[in-house]
């Protein structure tokens, strides 16, 4: 008999069905056991019933410890009230490993307890959705692009040089030299594209901050797509209609998840085309407005991007940031040189910032005062600088942060249950 | 009008259309231009008649330099005999960039100068063409597993411990603590598979082995799928089709690539299951009968693998490896406890392994035991081994080389065209 899935139970409904999975939980009740069964694809009431299954194998039902590993055989019957929304009437049932006694009870634990066996913590309910939203967002993410037209260029890991300054910048010795783990492969993305058109990236990134905040991790992985002869205002409808896809297709394909994860669909149901904008400057007053101390120029923390963002129900852009606080790379406003064609996208309920991205600059000379400006060594840019003098085009691209996204979509507090094992600042184990 | 890419001119024959890209290639003959445009997505020949265009025009095209950007419009016509089959006769040009002197002319360059400028050798139709087929690659690997409910759970970089020992790693310091870049995922991948099933990674993974051979990159990309209750033929079994799949979407989706390459796509054609299986031993007689000195219990070398894949049109799986020179959570077979359930499946035409895999210990003790023997330090596994303590399951898993299946389905040389931008023993730049 092939096994099944649980999570495709509903195409066996009222057949003989063959599970495999781990003891979740258990009721039991004199004459009656009832099973909770996971196997990561969903979880599944069993029935154990004393007097049909006989003494012998309703004793072994009985001992079965949280976690050991068992196959179950039995009919599959739709049961609203049950988890999962199906019930299977065991006729047989065979134990494959009796786990030793779980640390992990279904009780509340510390988050450190948590963390420290988090090869464990991820067979909770609550932790399994999370990564298979996660695994839907990627999917999700390289799907619509490919549909695009965008080629997958991966950026690499190892770097010569850093883009934005060596402060935050995990080192390593490369074969005698020094090298660092990027933090961003945009520079390598923007060559690709030159090549290929449009391109994207999607991998590890890493930023060896010190912060200690619920949106930060020291390895976090984020897409990056880049295009060529793509310019600001194209590249920001592109990147609503990303998000509104992702959305739509978490709310399609993860409605079991987000029960468990108590997300209230309808927050998610109204993401679409066009996103509410700001610019920088509206931004500030209205800031202002609200009575916060801020000056013109300066960068918006978290405090900040929570009371903009609080202010929608959509994700919102924030456009024409300052030159000053943004990256070398971006192109002025030809209206108003003083800020750059750059946007970032806020998602809403105090999220903050998902995606930062903009139109890069094209002509050579500006890009290279504008390295001199940042006091970046012309030298470590000259392949960079190539990009301008061979075949110059307007670009635009964007990085998408899947930790923070699938914390916003998930409704969850902290980055650190968005990624299968974080990398915090005080820890690295398992 | 809106600007078509050139893989789609198919959908616009006889029709006016907008091209954006760079210049290939000129050829030129009194009173007609032939440009060769790229656009990333493939190559276009434009017409450009002088007493159709104007005199003024007609001098610009014949001066635009190598790689410099433009746009050109006009009536897309079918031409088998030109490179991409397709020819536009141009009724409007646009120079956006002339393009200072190219570096990377149409001639032979040595590989050196080529890969100190990488960014622009990925230009060249050859390189592009490998990097959309890796593209392709990397896409129906994700397809292929989503479609039998894998779920992605992406393994993370920054490890504290080494799975075969820190010799070949790259250290960082993390935070004051010693850290190592990964060299696998599948220790972590096991402990999703407990927690959802069906899991894979698909990442960066290092090594950092002073070897220069065509086959070694520092830096490269593995996919690794890991199966709770999956046993040794089953894993075999999903191997054979994941890797016919990929080719037989490479076949279909990358035939102008394939034919840049010059890559016969008969030698491709016949890949399906089942591939040929030889043990081990097996391996070692036939090796034996070629007038190979060679001991039973040495593990293969590049030219062992060579002549054995030589013997095939098919990938080949060679099985049952001994225990000694597998890594230590293989498990060995119960008819031969000398074997390992392991298999490496090496590529034809002489390519050599492009995946690795087996069943997995499942037992507590004998783990422990193979631990020690191996000489690795219980203590900093004890993560790992809680997945036996705790509902212990048969499981499989393998992890595939995306690097040198690339360069076997597109039949190049050398891995190092196989990545963006490779990271080798002596480079790392750009």
């Amino acid at each position: 008999m092939k096994p099944v899935l649980i999570k495709h139970l509903g195409q066996h409904k009222d057949q003989e069905v063959f599970i495999r999975g781990w003891l979740y939980n258990m009721r039991s009740s004199g004459k009656i056991i009832f099973l909770i069964v996971r196997d990561g694809t969903g979880l599944v009431q069993g029935v154990v019933v004393k007097k049909e299954i006989g003494e012998e194998i309703f004793k072994i039902a009985r001992n079965i410890t949280q976690e050991s590993s068992l196959e179950i055989r039995g009919t599959a019957r739709e049961e609203p009230r049950s988890p999962g929304g199906f019930e299977i009437q065991i006729s047989s049932l065979k134990v494959l490993h009796l786990a030793e006694p779980y640390p992990i009870s279904l009780k509340e634990h510390g988050v450190d307890f948590l963390a420290e066996r988090r090869h464990l913590w991820l067979r909770t309910p609550r932790q399994s959705a999370l990564i298979r939203i996660r695994s839907e967002l990627e999917k999700s993410c390289r799907d619509f692009l490919h549909d695009r037209d965008f080629i997958l260029a991966d950026a690499p890991i190892i770097t010569p040089t850093a883009c934005e300054g060596t402060t935050n910048l995990f080192e390593i010795d490369y074969h005698g030299e020094k090298a660092y783990l990027s933090q961003s492969g945009q520079l390598y993305n923007e060559a690709t594209a030159m090549a290929l058109g449009r391109v994207y990236s999607f991998g590890p990134t890493f930023r060896a901050e010190k912060s200690k905040t619920r949106r930060h991790l020291m390895e976090f992985w984020m897409l990056e797509a880049e295009a060529a002869f793509i310019e600001f205002e194209e590249n920001i409808r592109l990147q609503e209609e990303l998000i509104s896809f992702l959305v739509q297709q978490v709310l399609e394909k993860n409605k079991r998840d987000l029960d468990l994860l108590q997300r209230d669909p309808s927050t998610l149901a109204n993401v679409a085309p066009p996103f509410p904008r700001m610019s920088y400057t509206e931004a500030v007053d209205f800031l202002k407005g609200r009575g916060v101390d801020f000056k013109w120029g300066d960068d918006f923390g978290a405090f900040d991007e929570t009371i903009i963002s609080r202010n929608f129900d959509l994700p919102v852009f924030i456009h024409r940031f300052p030159a000053g606080i943004k990256a070398f790379y971006m192109k002025c406003d030809e209206e108003n040189p003083e800020v750059v064609l750059g946007a970032d996208l806020l998602a809403p309920e105090g999220y903050g910032e998902i995606i930062g991205g903009g139109q890069r600059i094209e002509d050579l000379e500006i890009l290279k005062e504008r390295l001199l400006l940042h006091k970046l060594p012309l030298e470590d840019f000259e392949w960079y600088l190539d990009l301008r003098r061979y075949g110059s085009v307007p670009h635009s691209g964007f990085g998408l942060g899947l930790e923070r996204l699938l914390a916003w979509v998930s409704g969850i507090d902290h980055v650190r249950e968005a990624i299968p094992f974080p990398r915090m600042l005080y820890r690295m184990c398992p």
